[in-house]
C-alpha cells in the first residue's frame, strides 16, 4: 500500500519513476474482455519500463482446442517475467500459475477473486479516510457473481474494517457469511451509519435463469440514490468498480457526486496499485528462480 | 506543416528523430476499425518515443453498457498525455475531449471531420505543387458520407485553394455549398483545368436505401479514368485517401500512375503529419495543465 | 543456427542481449489468428529492442475491399524495417514481399511454407541430438494441410537428415515424394528405428468433405502412443509444433514425456530462432536499400 501511495503521487504529478521493470517482459493474457483492467495493467507495466505483450482470447489457440495447461507451458517457454491473467473460470489463474516459472498476477478469475481491485479499493479508502481500521463498509448488490466483493471482503476484513453485505438473498452466496461479514437484505438497514458504500455492477451477462430482476425493480430496491444514501454517515464514500450501469445499481447524480464519489480515484489508484504489485512480484523474482531451479 | 515536412524527410531517410514524446503515453481509442489510421498514429507516436496503448471497441467496456463519458473519465484517471479517437458518431470526439485532462486528437468521427487526413493531404499537395494558394482542387465522389471531404474543404479553402466538389446530387450534402465550394455533377466539367483530383472511397457500408448505384454505373459516371482525367491539367495530381475500390471510384492504371498518382505519398505523409500533430499538442501540455488546474 | 543458439542461451539465462534492432520497426501482419507465432515474433523483436506494431485481419482494411497489394504499398509507405506476415493463402507472403522496401519474414502462408518453424525444429533437434546429418526423422499425420511439414522436409533434407512421411494417402499430397522423402502409410513401419518423431496437428478446420476421420479412428491408426513409439529408437525425440489435440494425434502421456518430449523446447527455440532471423534480415538492410534505390 505504501508503494502504491508513492506511485499514486508520482502519477498524479506525471513525474518520472524509476524503471524497476526495465528489461522485464509482462504478458497480459486476457480470456475475457476488459478495457479497464487490461489497460490499467499495461499502463502500470509500461510506466515501470517493462515490455508488454497483449494476448486476447480472440487471437488465442484456445480456439484451436489447446488446453489451458498447454497455453501455460507455451507461454512459460517464452520466459516472461510476469503473466497477468483474466479468465472466466474460477481457479483458472491458480492452475496456470502452477506451470509458470514467473510471477503470475490474477486480474480476475470467474466469480472467485480480483485481488488488485481490492487493493486499489483499499488504497482509495485509506487515502480518503486516513485509516481502514474500524471503518464500516457496505458492499451492495450482485455479490453472487462478484469477484470484486469476495476479494474486498477478504482484504478489508484483514485490514480491520467491519464489512457488511447488502443484497437480495438470490444474489448472495451462502459462503460469504462464513467470512464474518454481516448480511443485510435491505439497503436502509445495511447502509445505516456506514463510512463507505461500495456498489457492484449488476452482471446481467452472468445471470442464467434464476433471479433476473427488471432494472427498474432492481433500482427501486437496491440502486444507490440520495434517499438510501441518507442513512449512511454524512461523509460516506461512494465507490463502484466500474463499468457502471447508471440508473440500474447507481443513480447518475450519486455516481458523479463531487464530494463523496471516489469512482474516478479508484481508476487512478488502479494504475498505482498495479505498479506496486508489479514491483513487489518482480523484486525477488531472480532469487526465487534460483531457489526453484532444480 | 513545416514540422511535418521535417519529419517526412527524416522518415524517408530513416534517420533518428528527437524523442519529443519520451515519457509520454498515447492511447489509441478506436471505436471503428481502421488499419491505416491506427497504424499511422502508432508509428508516429512510437517514432517520437511515446508509449502507446491500443484500445479497440471489441475489447471495450462499451459492450458492457458503459457510457462514452464514463469511458472518458476512466481513461482520464489513467493520466495519458494524448488520446487519439476514432468514433462512428459525429461529435463523439469533441464530447470525449471535454472530459479529458490531456490532448485529444480526432482520428475521424462519423461523417464529420478527419483533420489529420486533411493535413496529410495538404502536405502532399504542397510537396508536389510547391504552394497551395490558387490551386484548383476537385474532390470527387461520395461526399455525403465523407469526413475526409469535409476536413479538406475547410483546410484547403483556408490555405487559399479553390475547392470544387464533383458528385451526383444524391451523394452531396446541401451544407457543402455554404463553405464556398463550387459544386459540379459532371466529372468532365468538374475536372476541367484542375491541379488536383482527389477521389473518395464509395462508402458502400454507410449507404442505407436511398441511392445505391451499381458499381459499373458509378464507375461509368464518376470513376476516375484517363479519359475523364484528360480535361484536367496535364500534370494534375491524383489522390485517394484509401482504401481504394479499384474499378469503382478509380481505374487501376490511374491509381498506379507513376508520374501523377500521389496515393503512396499520402500514406507516407500521414505518419509525418501525425508526428507533427503529436509534437504540437504535447509541446504546451504541461503549461496548459497548470493553467487548467483548479 | 549458431546465432539462434547464442540467443537461446541468453534467453534461458534471462541475460540482456545487444539491442540489434534498436530504432527498427517490426510490423506483425496477421491475416490468420496465431497466439504462438505472433507472440513469439513479438517477444523476439522486443527482446532485440525493436518497436513492434501488431496488425490483425480483424482491424484491417481488407474488410473494406482493399487488395493485398494495396495493403503492401500502404505499409511500405510507413517505412517499416521488417514485415512479419501470416496469411491463409499460399504465395501471399511472396506477393507482398515484392512490393516492400523492407525485409519480409514468412510466418506461415496457406499450406505452403512456415520457414521459421522449420528453423526452430532443426535447432531443437540439433541441441538434443548434436548433429542433424544422417538422422532419421518421421513427420506424421496431416501432411496435406501442413506448411510445417513442407518447410521441415526442405530444411531437414538440406541439412542431411533422412525424412520420412507417415500418413494415410488421403492426407498426403503427391508432390512430397518428389522432395525425396520416403512415404509410409503405417505408423509401425514409418517409425521403425527413427531418431525423431514429429507429429502434426490434425487441422480439422481445413478439411472440407473428402476424408474426415473420426478422432477415435484417427488416434487408433495415426495417434502417437507408447505402443507405436516403441518401434522407434529408445531415445527418439518427440516433437509437435502445437497447438496439440491431445488424444487425437498424440497421447497426453507421450506429449508430456519428460525425457523424450521436446515440445516445450520447441516453443523456447521459436523465440531464439526468430531473434536470429530478425538479426540476419536487418543486418544488411541498409546496404540492400542503397543498392535497390533507383
Amino acid at each position: 500500500m505504501d508503494r502504491a501511495e508513492h506511485y499514486a503521487a508520482a502519477n498524479r504529478q506525471r513525474e518520472k519513476v524509476e524503471p524497476k521493470l526495465e528489461g522485464r517482459t509482462v504478458i497480459n493474457l486476457f480470456f475475457e474482455d476488459s478495457t479497464r483492467t487490461r489497460t490499467s495493467f499495461e499502463r502500470a507495466a509500461k510506466r515501470l519500463g517493462a515490455d508488454v505483450i497483449n494476448m486476447s482470447v480472440a487471437t488465442s489457440s484456445i480456439k484451436k482446442g489447446e488446453t489451458l495447461i498447454d497455453t501455460a507451458v507455451t507461454l512459460n517457454a517464452m520466459h516472461p517475467d510476469v503473466l497477468v491473467v483474466r479468465h472466466g473460470d474460477s481457479g483458472a489463474v491458480k492452475l496456470l500459475s502452477q506451470k509458470m516459472n514467473c510471477a503470475v498476477l490474477n486480474a480476475g478469475d470467474g466469480t472467485h477473486e480480483h485481488p488488485t481491485q481490492a487493493l486499489l479499493d483499499a488504497l482509495t479508502i485509506r487515502r480518503r479516510k486516513g485509516d481502514i481500521t474500524n471503518l464500516s463498509v457496505a458492499i451492495c448488490g450482485d455479490i453472487l457473481h462478484s469477484r470484486v466483493a469476495r476479494s474486498n471482503v477478504h482484504l478489508l476484513s484483514a485490514m480491520g474494517a467491519r464489512v457488511r453485505l447488502v443484497a437480495p438473498s438470490t444474489l448472495l452466496p451462502k459462503s460469504m457469511e462464513v467470512l464474518g461479514a454481516e448480511v443485510f437484505h435491505d439497503m436502509r438497514e445495511g447502509l445505516k451509519d456506514v463510512d463507505v458504500v461500495m456498489m457492484l455492477r449488476l452482471q446481467k451477462e452472468r445471470m442464467q435463469g434464476a433471479y433476473l430482476p427488471s432494472q427498474r425493480e432492481y433500482f427501486h430496491f437496491y440502486g444507490l440514490d440520495y434517499e438510501k444514501l441518507s442513512v449512511a454517515k454524512d461523509d460516506a464514500l461512494i465507490m463502484h468498480p466500474g463499468p457502471m450501469n447508471r440508473g440500474v445499481e447507481i443513480d447518475s447524480d450519486v455516481a458523479d457526486d463531487i464530494e463523496r464519489s471516489a469512482i474516478q480515484e479508484q481508476v487512478e489508484m488502479g494504475v498505482a496499485a498495479r505498479m506496486a504489485c508489479l514491483e513487489v512480484v518482480t523484486a525477488n523474482l531472480d532469487s526465487w528462480r534460483k531457489e526453484n531451479a532444480q
